[in-house]
């Protein structure tokens, strides 16, 4: 299914709390760059999560599922509410059925430093921080969501699943992006599996596989890593890493670690890929506490949105969309390059300012 | 079974590698230490690890497990070896037995910034960080450990596994060692649990259980957080954490994590304790690179030690004891104050000057 680069429908989820306003932010800064690169990009702009499972009954129901599905590209804002929880007292996670009813098994979550934003370690190398977190998102411990079982009140249970299929379209998805990062961008062209094979069956497997794969891709380093080790390595050496594909779990967790590092959430940009569907998403959360304000870092959300681009590009949309997401991502750096500083990095700069500022640089950054 | 301080028998495994030099280096500082306060510290050296499977075919015998099992307190080195394996691929691990073996649910990972030690995090808060990871170490994810399943080359099983028993013992323990801290060393009294509730039964399950012994502590705050909220916080606020109890796997992640930002394994005590038995070990590994070259550092050992007096004082073996782990922790603490420099935070003291440095500051600095 290649996309017509003069009628891109993108489904649109704003969701909750600060949901809605980064995705405005984001449609702000969208629209004058469609215009400029003559982009053909329509939005259905669709109702899920917490709040619609309050009014409804149903976070995502069949209508806005077949619609999304439907869609070339999904991109969400945010969803949830601390408030708000299925029976069973889990989250309202619309996004995470979207991931395992479309098959979205590639959870590419880059972490890279902005120039101009505050380094959060100490040393200066930190700055060179550009790394992405491959989470696979279909399986791992996530295998176990609504299927765990508690035994008389007394021990729980939830059943980890690694498939072969999953781990090979992941590994080969990590070969082939580490490629691209090193045709692009210069980047180093190393692939590291995070496991925990030393332990668990079930990573022994899953390692055994990875350079399985790894073979057909000689041009490209393979190597792994262990979960802990690599945890240590986070904050003890962060530029030395590439392409980092890993369980559903501890994709999870190293990338809202890897987040950290590079400014917080504000800052941490998504895509979860299948072979035929695509969700963007900002990987932060609805934040409650400032929702309403106008305070909402946007850039998550504005990134999420280049990768949208790009993306759109890579499936057939053509040049003007690759150029398109390369101006904005350009005009990101350099609206923090030049000065912008939002609250979660104790600045003072709220969504509006941030739009501005972005759009601002557009094209002059390029 | 109280201990008798006149005849502390302490089962001793120094292990594969750096493993031996970090245990040497730690008599060397215990033999002076216990003649000070009078100590009755008696050793029994046993052969555990890889290098005993690959000799002997197994990497604890039963005569030896006796012996530790039988002992006051068990101290190890480091064990395991990159190129010797189970058979199944997995690692040679005898502490993952002995903590299964003799019930030490409770692993104790303090995380604390020694004076002296460079900081990884710009902020300077980072001098401020002193907290404990409280690792689960009977069950979680690592009750799969040896069985978890492969079904035809084609998917694996590892089945995660919380119990209300072990989650009311591990939160019990937890709240007592926030009482204790917050007595001895004017820290906060905070307990937060790390899970992954909103999409696991079985930390939907620890939460419920943890709050249910969270309201018989009504002295000590309790909080919960997410564990993928709580890596992106190990970077972002650290300093704003007391205890963290949590499953098995997130603690191994967790306390590697938090290593990183005190200086590294290096300096990452350990102390997994049941009701009955111990074991004290430096969190690192055996570090075949460095080993043989007296460069290891004996850091991580020293503090475990000094954990393993606390503990003995606590079990019973008097005043002396406690007196003996503050002198040895103040004497570390002063040694790196003092301008000690380890080659793994970029300075040149090898394993024998740290030993000197500590001896040096016993008595002076407590
Ligand atoms: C909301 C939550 C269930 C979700 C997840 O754990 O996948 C989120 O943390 C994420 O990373 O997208
Ligand atoms: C050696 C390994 C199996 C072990 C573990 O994961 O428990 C180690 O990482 C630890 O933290 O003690």
């Amino acid at each position: 299914m290649a996309v017509n680069s003069n009628t891109v429908r993108v489904a649109l989820m704003p969701g909750d709390d600060i949901g809605p306003e980064v995705t405005e932010a984001c449609l702000a800064v969208l629209e004058p760059l469609a215009r400029r690169h003559d982009l053909g990009l329509r939005f259905d702009t669709l109702r899920a999560g917490a709040m619609a499972y309050r009014d409804t009954g149903s976070a995502m129901d069949e209508e806005t599922f077949k619609r999304a599905e439907a869609a070339d590209a999904i991109l969400l804002g945010a969803m949830g509410w601390p408030g708000i929880r299925y029976p069973d007292g889990t989250e309202i996670a619309p996004q995470l059925d979207l991931r395992f009813r479309l098959g979205l098994y590639a959870g590419v979550r880059p972490i890279r430093a902005l120039p101009g934003v505050p380094a959060v370690l100490a040393d200066p190398r930190a700055a060179g921080i550009d790394l992405v977190i491959l989470r696979e998102s279909t399986e791992g411990l996530f295998a176990a969501r609504g299927r765990g079982e508690v035994i008389d009140d007394r021990e729980a249970r939830d059943t980890m699943v690694i498939t072969r299929a999953t781990t090979e379209r992941l590994s080969d998805f990590a070969f082939g992006l580490a490629r691209r990062r090193a045709a692009q961008r210069g980047r180093r062209g190393l692939v590291t599996l995070v496991d925990k094979a030393n332990v668990f069956t079930g990573f022994a497997f899953m390692r055994k596989v990875f350079h399985e794969v790894a073979a057909r891709h000689p041009d490209v380093e393979a190597a792994h890593h262990y979960i802990d080790a690599m945890a240590l390595d986070m904050v003890r050496r962060p530029w030395d890493f590439d392409v980092l594909p890993t369980e559903n779990m501890f994709g999870d967790i190293l990338s809202d670690l890897g987040a950290g590092l590079v400014g917080g959430m504000g800052f941490a940009p998504s895509a979860d890929l299948g072979e035929r569907h695509a969700v963007f998403q900002p990987s932060h959360g609805t934040a409650p506490d400032i929702a309403g304000k106008g305070l909402a870092n946007p850039t998550a959300m504005l990134l999420s949105a280049a990768m949208m681009l790009d993306w759109l590009a890579c499936r057939g949309a053509g040049a003007g969309w690759a150029e398109a997401a390369a101006e904005l991502q350009a005009a990101i750096d350099a609206a923090f390059a030049g000065g912008l500083r939002t609250p979660d990095i104790a600045g003072s700069a709220g969504t509006s300012d941030a739009v501005k500022a972005v759009i601002g640089h557009l094209g002059s950054a390029a």
